[in-house]
């Protein structure tokens, strides 16, 4: 249920395993392909969960959810619903709670996957709430891309969301600020992206490092300290400013910096900003 | 000169490829190491430059080059002057203008590489200034990683520094995020990494398509649109300060994404977030 972007690829790729699939979405042409390719068009969200014990979604947001969900809700006993539409976890939770109720089981998912890697295991999908309804599926959802179950609370996967979602929207406002500098002194977005990714795929080394430090809350380093981080920042925050670009991207990470070097932790691991977050 | 963390790694790959190496550092047992693989200490500055043609410098600051340089000028006279020391563009300038003045020709350089990498072709270093002389040296200073020559103001290297450590200092800011939501909700930070990694590696394949939006101008976009960022950035922020977790370092993107919303480019490419920076 839900034709968007990734519900087309979701379904089809269902359907390249030799699965029976039914489809629906709300502008009924969205369809038109599947059915093309051997799915069965349902005409309303009743008919679509009748089709299948297993019903997967994937909509604009959990209100669609659950307005979708509601007229039929006297057919959904005994299915499992496993919802991938992006979502927070308190309504995640909700909206499981009121599924259960309905006598079904719910299952969160969030899917980690650009549409060209869906069905391969680069692919993965993060799944939380009924462990026992996701075991019985396991393998059909693992034709998605790599299946992980990260907990039995229903909002876990959307707490993983949320905080993977952050981590990417970090790494695009650096991107941002990349090319906006760069693009200053008259450099092409495409070749000093081309250098990016180069540099974070190397630098990507550090966050595992990063995090050891932090579950051990041992900051002690002999590498780049928040001293010698919170400097070399100041030094590109003007060096940005001299070029007549904004800075105010990354200003509020300097901020935290500064507030651990005020604290007395400049010889610590640049990890310790975690401790001004949280 | 110059034997910090990446100092030291840059003489000893040097000396690991048979090369004569004369080292120098301010304090002077930094070079013990050095000196057991066979290179030779110089006990000044002006010892250092007087025994080769290629002089290379990774020090704390272009001031720290300054000050070590002023009393050795009259021996830089013929020399190739090469600065990894991290800097940013204008004082690069100025470094490598009174540097051309006494005589010799200046490179100036920026190294993207975690200590490990040094030595392999993954490792790369972006040079700008003297061509001729980096030509002359090119073979030598392959050895170190890919070298790459970006032009000859000697501030490009510079730039090209601000400009990618700015974009991985954006990836630091949403790791911190990423760790600080999933801790508060008990996701211990190697495991939400782990996860964090594998998404960023995924997640990276949409930048050169922003970059090549950006270069042509053309924002059109069938994807994800500013709007549906828009929204799942602001639900994403409010589900962290649910958690208790600080928002700070992304409240800026987000009202990035809204000024441009506001300004009725709501359908169009995450990518035009750049207009409102530059």
């Amino acid at each position: 249920m839900g034709l968007g972007n990734l519900g087309q690829v979701l379904a089809r790729t269902f359907l390249d395993q030799g699965h029976a699939v039914t489809v629906w979405n709300r502008s009924q042409d969205k369809a038109d392909d599947l059915v093309a390719r051997g799915a069965t068009r349902a005409a309303t969200p009743a008919d679509a969960i009748r089709a299948s014990d297993l019903v997967v979604i994937c909509v604009l947001d959990y209100t669609t959810v659950r307005d979708l969900l509601t007229p039929a809700a006297g057919d959904l006993a005994g299915r499992v619903v496993v919802n991938v539409t992006s979502g927070i976890p308190d309504p995640a939770r909700e909206l499981g709670a009121w599924i259960t109720d309905s006598g079904a089981a719910y299952v969160d998912g969030a899917v980690y996957a650009i549409p060209q890697t869906i069905g391969t295991p680069e692919a993965f999908v993060l799944y939380s709430g009924d462990e026992k309804a996701f075991g019985r599926h396991r393998a059909l959802l693992e034709t998605l891309g790599t299946a992980e179950f990260v907990g039995t609370d229903a909002g876990l996967a959307a707490v993983h969301d949320v905080a993977l979602l952050s981590g990417m929207y970090g790494m695009f406002a650096g991107f941002f600020q990349t090319v906006a500098v760069s693009g200053s002194a008259g450099i092409g977005a495409a070749r000093v992206t081309e250098l990016l990714v180069r540099w974070l795929k190397e630098a990507i080394a550090a966050l595992p490092a990063f995090a050891a430090e932090i579950d051990a809350g041992d900051y002690r380093t002999q590498t780049s300290n928040l001293d010698i981080n919170a400097v070399g920042l100041a030094n590109i925050l003007a060096a940005t400013r001299a070029q007549g670009v904004g800075v105010e991207l990354l200003t509020p990470l300097h901020a935290l910096f500064e507030q651990q070097v005020s604290a007395g932790h400049g010889a610590e691991s640049l990890a310790r900003t975690i401790e001004s977050l949280r």
